[in-house]
């Protein structure tokens, strides 16, 4: 299989999640056996590639691809968990939505000084999450070797945005225009 | 490795989530790369023992171990969700907690009817969840083959309740007594 072949496993919904999106939906893709193995497969290789050390995954579908890769290749994966989600004493940072605030957490314990971390989430839109979770690992004590996608929308600037920020970025399929 | 092996490498955390808990932190062993891998092929070997054709697994951290072992077999993956996080009209359920009640979803289009299903999370309590799951993906035409969880509390009834339900359960880790 190529990225290509993977295309029609991701399902299109216009409309969501308001008027004139497509939403771009992966779930089609993990359902499909063979195709969600030869993309973690893809992404692992990428992994291996940029010599990344550790896996982090985004809550909640960025575990779905970020762990399958971390097991495939048995890396540490990394949760960068949504707040109050960690039994422990975290380190947390703030970042800016369309509306309002988020916030993401991880657990300082689990990033090994220096080590190059891969962050992995499935589709990369404004970035606005992806640069909240390279500065929270870099803040851990981590060196982000890479941010990789399963989708790059590459109009909405996310990549160009983590890559002013220094961060490396690549992505299985892109889709210009989404 | 063996499941003994893989108990050192979850934390156990005394007071969590309120006084007189231990915690059981299977975050630790993610984190450890030899060792998730490890997990990760063990459960693997009991999906395959039970026939299972199709994983599903329960936001957030059910993703980590499901869509990993989904990825290893390249069987499809199947995330039973939180509300409101699925771009399709889905099938849900709800569930009563300890306190107040919580909601499941699914998208029917994601289980083939009959096809024997896994639901895989990382760690069955009192059960309440796993077995709203499990009658979630019977009712979405799926056959739940077993309930497979990296870790077991005995004590707290979860897998006779599971059982009790028609579910066959296993689990790599026990902790009799939490």
């Amino acid at each position: 299989m190529t990225p290509e072949d993977l295309k029609p496993l991701v399902r299109t919904i216009p409309d969501f999640p308001k008027p004139g999106i497509l939403f771009r939906d992966v779930t089609t893709l993990m359902g499909h056996g063979e195709g969600f193995a030869a993309a973690v497969g893809m992404m692992a290789d990428k992994v291996q590639a940029c010599e990344g050390q550790a896996i982090a995954g985004i809550e909640a579908r960025g575990f779905i691809f970020g762990a399958a890769i971390a097991a495939k290749l048995a890396m540490p994966f990394i949760p960068v968990r949504k707040p109050g989600k960690l039994p422990v004493p975290v380190l947390a940072i703030d970042y800016a939505l369309e509306y309002g605030t988020d916030t993401l957490e991880v657990d300082p314990g689990a990033v090994v000084d220096g080590s190059r971390i891969v962050l992995i989430d499935d589709l990369l839109a404004t970035g606005g999450t992806a640069l909240a979770a390279c500065e929270l690992l870099r803040r851990a004590g981590g060196v982000v070797a890479e941010a990789l996608f399963l989708v790059d929308l590459p109009d909405l600037g996310g990549a160009e945005r983590l890559r002013r920020a220094g961060v490396a970025v690549e992505a299985l399929l892109d889709y210009p225009g989404h």
